[in-house]
């Protein structure tokens, strides 16, 4: 018996980065690899108050068989709660996800045919190129600097069905586009008629300053925007949203309703109960001051042990993640086994090119463990670095 | 600014279902057409210690990301079950997906490519027909009797990528496929070298005997095998979980990771938490009890009302549906606003074919509505044929 499998399904590839959590399992290893929030910020006791809540006021509403769309009142909470950050969006352009990936799935579905184009960024969330690749686009790499897409290459996107970006302390780069930079991206993207897959997972997550107004606040109709409660509350409920402009909502709820019907409606009501007083308004601050502590500790630790040793990088001003540019010629994914014998793990920044991938870059998380291991590990990593480089005698830093 | 549709969007449409439970759901209507598993069933208390167990217990675990494979003990929890139905299941085949409807979207993306053919029933679950759309596959509609389909039709399917199948009491036809006919199918397969996709959301409700094996049990490396708890839980948590054979495994979960990364490991945690010590056994036998007695009631109905009207119908000895052949001539999807005015509603037939409909078809569920209100709706639906037929005097029965 042989099954034949669909020509996408050659697309389909491990995420590399599950590939490697695996391994840095093992106890031990001190993990920098994985973009794990910090379990101790789930809203544990919240959670119990709204499980008790929901199962004992609507029960069975809560367990029966739902509308696709999601639930209303959150569907409300989620239009309004955007409104705060200089959307306009009406509750009926929400559709709940199974966490956003589930709105990259379905985005490419929807726009992407074999052999179309779709623009991202270079490097990008990988993740995406996954929900992507299966439906055989060709993928346009934007040349990127410390802020995003140059405005000017996006020229190379002229005709693409989408531009993904994530303008928000991206993972993995961390970097954060500027106003300006917005601005620019805006009037290049209308002069092009390019419709933006806006992806926004990190927008809370800032800690020096919030960031701009998202793009979907500046051209609206030109935007599908994605947005999570997985780095604000808890990644295990798998609650996320797409907000469509009005055309293009009826057959993104079609492809919902073809994929999983639609998103738990307990899951729903019990992160509607949690938000809809104004939960987050207390709890997002905690997780601020918490992860600015540790970004803070890897700044420090990267100054203090890898900027000798010919290392770049730019301070993230929110999310998870330090973007690290090795010497040239060093490359991260044969360091890894290294490291991981030094224990310590990273995820090597090739994983996020959907093109020619930068071998001499890494992605360090900084969310998931303390700032004294944080330090523990950014100095076992600097000493694996620097073997490496002594046995490279030409590239000493 | 227009967005650009993929090719595949063409091929998504509203589910028709879902536009008429949209007009029954007004007060007043008394609706036979929802799948809907009947609240009273749900297991509220249960629900209500296995959330505050698992939030006690392991808050933290259960919040965070998880596997795409599932919830290891529930996986196990699975393999074990089904080898209690005679199937030979390792839990390292076992995937959890969103409801089962996700491993109907699943399987198209892994199987099915663009002008290639995959064979189901006729008529058919809507929701597979919707799941495999997008992928662009030629259907191939097979001759069914009251048993399923029928053998000698399945050389019909040769060279299909699949036979999508629901052997246990489907959903819309009611039929059950038995033994002999079970084993006829599986030889064509294999004589064939067909894979089989056997979705199986109704196997518990039965109610008169258990049904026979499955088909996965009699040809495990031919088969992907998809279960689901929403029939015998709830639908609301969404979990279900497909068995696939070793080699297709692997592109099966990296269709997952890349549809929304994993289901909720919450919702598996307390679903796991609910049925690991035999809840089940004890809570399955109520639920066919209720639908028992609720099919027997639509049975009695159906007799007294339809029979003189020229209707006919094979009593489903479980699940949650009846099928009913009007007169030929009678249009049920015509007859349904006039039955919607009369305060009932049905599915009409149509919805379920994937290629030429039988017109004169309408579904019945009888799992939502109690035993005096189905009695109610079928007098009613009777007054409404009987309007109809009278105005159609070449077709009085």
């Amino acid at each position: 018996m042989s099954w034949t499998m669909a020509r996408r399904a050659e697309r389909m590839n491990p995420s590399i980065i599950r590939e490697i959590l695996k391994i840095t399992e093992r106890p031990g290893i001190l993990s920098l690899a994985g973009g794990l929030p910090a379990a101790e910020t789930f809203p544990v006791e919240a959670m119990r108050e709204a499980t008790a809540r929901v199962l004992a006021d609507t029960p069975r509403e809560a367990l029966q068989y739902a509308p696709s769309e999601g639930f209303g009142p959150l569907r409300e909470w989620i239009a309004a709660h955007l409104g705060a950050q200089g959307m306009d969006v009406d509750s009926s352009q929400v559709l709940i996800t199974n966490g956003s990936q589930q709105g990259l799935d379905l985005a490419g579905k929807l726009l992407l045919d074999p052999g179309s184009r779709v623009a991202v960024e270079s490097p990008t969330y990988l993740g995406a190129l996954q929900a992507f690749a299966p439906c055989e686009p060709e993928f346009v790499a934007l040349e990127c600097d410390a802020e995003g897409p140059v405005p000017a290459a996006l020229d190379a996107a002229a005709g693409a069905r989408a531009l993904y970006v994530l303008p928000n302390f991206q993972n993995p780069s961390g970097h954060c586009i500027g106003e300006a930079r917005r601005e620019a991206l805006v009037a290049a993207a209308r002069r092009l008629a390019l419709p933006l897959i806006e992806d926004d997972p990190y927008g809370e997550l800032w800690y020096d300053a919030p960031p701009p107004r998202p793009l979907a606040a500046r051209c609206p109709g030109q935007v599908l925007y994605l947005g999570s409660f997985s780095k604000v509350l808890a990644p295990g409920l798998r609650l996320g949203y797409a907000v469509a402009p009005e055309p293009l909502f009826p057959k993104l709820l079609q492809a919902k309703q073809a994929a999983d019907l639609h998103t738990p409606g307990f899951n729903q009501r019990v992160v509607h109960e949690i938000v809809r007083n104004g939960f987050l308004r207390e709890h997002v601050p905690t997780i601020r001051a918490r992860y600015k502590r540790q970004r803070d500790a890897m700044r420090e630790s990267l100054q203090r042990y890898l900027a000798g040793l010919g290392c770049r990088w730019v301070v993230p001003s929110g999310g998870m993640f330090f973007w690290v540019e090795l010497p040239a010629g060093i490359d991260a994914m044969a360091l890894l086994p290294q490291a991981v014998e030094a224990g310590v793990a990273f995820v090597p920044g090739a994983a996020f090119y959907s093109g020619t991938p930068r071998h001499h870059t890494l992605r360090l998380s900084f969310v998931t463990v303390t700032p004294e291991r944080i330090a523990t590990g950014i100095a076992l990593l600097a000493g694996v670095l620097q073997r490496a480089l002594s046995t490279t005698p030409h590239l000493t830093a």
